[in-house]
């Protein structure tokens, strides 16, 4: 069943929010196997509510999401109920005192736009208005890092994307610091044999996963298998890579705990980092990540610990240490050891900062995953 | 000028990626003074990216970003070339390969997807074929908390969205833990007239900001004025906290840091927590949400301390202490508090943990606020 997704609200395009439900709607379509076809952002007024809805007409179900709430600026439902009359059933919201609305014969369906709201109801209620069907997900997706997608079909393995084509829809997308190569099954009984053929070819030296879990999800597993204490010492990170693993549910098994050192006096306080190695190399340095990692190791009692230093800009570069820097350490109980990215080669360029944490995240948390 | 945006990519839809991209142009087209009316996110589809393209005529310029790359599954410009010929000049890609088409007679810009590509093109290129000009933005957004948007216009203040429409247009915007009000005024000139008129409303108790900078950008800048130094003792927020406030752009300088205590040892080890508190009261608890703040007060030199300690779920909550409660300990020179709060308040829901995380995160933000 084809869905279209429409999400109604001004904040949407004005810079004021992020829409966080087209993915949850994204990835419970998946789940569900559903397919999501299309989404649409639009503002609070009947022109472009109409027009959307004429837009997704080619789907089987098509899902609105905001403008039901009790102030003036919220329209929806009395669009809806203009056009599609006022044959409709009210679907509980078990989240907030807005109901939705299920115009049956239409498979047109009005949600709150608020994201817990809007997730709950998908899941408690809609999908089983629906009449949804679980079925299993026939994609096999080979996660990749150290190369990017040019490089990898063109100088690596240039035959690759026509010998994946063999078995299944290829579709390569390049995320932070990697490349996920998937390849949709035409059938599911070759998943084997896809994956013996991956690993025979020189992919197989850049592939850190096969399958759906995420970096983060994959680390936790891997240090709970293996019953080691993980944790960091972040600098740049700012308490990013902490928050991305304790996204996880369960990290608790895993992850210890992060000591986030912004200031060179708690890199002191707390890590015990040595006033003369920061005087001597800088904050950011090899030297310095290297004694962050072994003070969180030692501070709180961990088998893995990761360090990093850097700089997220936009101020702070220099000629030596532009922004983009970012110095790793580890330390475990067999050595430690520190390594230095730049992932700004133009120095001109100023970077974005939060994207640059989440560069800096990403590496470091591949460090980690090596070092489990 | 109108602009619509088309995002083009099956991972948008099929829950493998968070479209980040909106959101940079939502934000650009405001700075800029342009107006973004529409967003779509459609697959690598001939028949769907002629369709978009056919509903977003209204606008007086189309933005479409994706399928660029050099995969086979990258027909975008292909797309394009076929529909409007080969008329175009290419746009630099300052953060890789793919370039930019601009086809000046229709107004059409296609850009890569990968979002730092499409944020530095949309910077430093797009909006200069635009022919911009900055213009003020002549909104005024009053944030508020405590209490819901229903309740605030039909409880509190009954008159008051009538009385705002006299300045301007109103809206509402509800995020998380808090009603964001803004007035788009008719005259400029009358700016401080609807302060001071919102001011002697009931309203007046619950803002927490008038303008629109964000929490962690409010508290910067005040710890900042005021020479302090803040940071955090994190159980439940897992890091949220520090990494929320180290993306505020020279966050340095109030910010100190951050110890995320996720396991018990590490609260003792890193927080000088007491066993006997942890086994009397257990890790969810006033009396630890004190200590922690305490020892990071203590440990990382501050002035002032928010510590977090709650269950983010899924797991770990009992009928005494459900998935949902979280416990914010304060400690300052003058004084150490702590509060608890339950946000869900329905036992049977389990919760979403990432959202339970920001949920937490913003009360203890505002704790720190009212404290500075």
């Amino acid at each position: 069943m084809n869905i279209s997704y429409i999400t109604i609200g001004e904040e949407l395009l004005n810079g004021k929010t992020k829409d966080a439900n087209t993915f949850t709607l994204s990835q419970l379509t998946q789940k569900y196997d559903f397919k999501l076809i299309r989404s649409i952002a639009i503002p609070d007024k009947k022109e472009f509510i109409l027009k959307a809805i004429e837009t997704c007409k080619d789907s089987d179900c098509i899902i609105l999401s905001g403008g039901l709430g009790p102030t003036k600026d919220d329209i929806t439902d009395d669009v809806l109920i203009e056009k599609f009359g006022n044959k409709y059933s009210e679907i509980t919201n078990h989240n907030g005192v807005a109901k939705g609305l299920y115009f049956k014969k239409q498979n047109i369906i009005a949600t709150p736009g608020v994201p817990l709201e809007f997730k709950m109801m998908l899941e408690k209620e809609v999908f089983n208005l629906l009449e949804l069907k679980n079925k299993k997900n026939h994609q096999v997706i080979f996660k990749t890092y150290k190369m990017g997608e040019w490089k990898i079909f063109n100088e690596l393995c240039p035959n690759l994307w026509e010998d994946l084509e063999r078995f299944g829809k290829v579709s390569c997308l390049p995320v932070i610091a990697g490349v996920n190569i998937g390849v949709s099954l035409f059938d599911i009984n070759k998943k084997e044999e896809l994956i013996q053929f991956v690993k025979s070819t020189k992919l197989n030296d850049l592939i850190w996963y096969i399958g759906n879990e995420s970096l983060e999800e994959v680390i936790i597993k891997k240090a709970k298998d293996k019953n080691l204490k993980i944790g960091f010492a972040e600098s740049c990170t700012g308490g990013l890579l902490a928050s991305k693993i304790t996204d996880v549910p369960g990290s608790s098994s895993a992850f210890w705990g992060s000591i986030v050192s912004y200031s060179n006096e708690v890199k002191m306080r707390a890590l015990n980092v040595k006033e003369e190695t920061l005087k001597k190399y800088g904050a950011v340095s090899l030297e310095v990540a290297k004694e962050m990692a072994i003070g969180a190791k030692e501070k709180m009692n961990l088998d893995i610990a990761i360090a990093t230093t850097g700089i997220a800009g936009p101020g702070g570069g220099s000629e030596e240490k532009p922004v983009g820097t970012v110095c790793i350490g580890v330390a475990t109980s067999e050595k430690t050891e520190s390594f230095k990215f730049e992932f700004i080669k133009n120095k001109e360029f100023k970077g974005d900062r939060e994207m640059l944490k989440e560069r800096f995240a990403k590496a470091a948390l591949y460090k980690l995953l090596e070092n489990i």
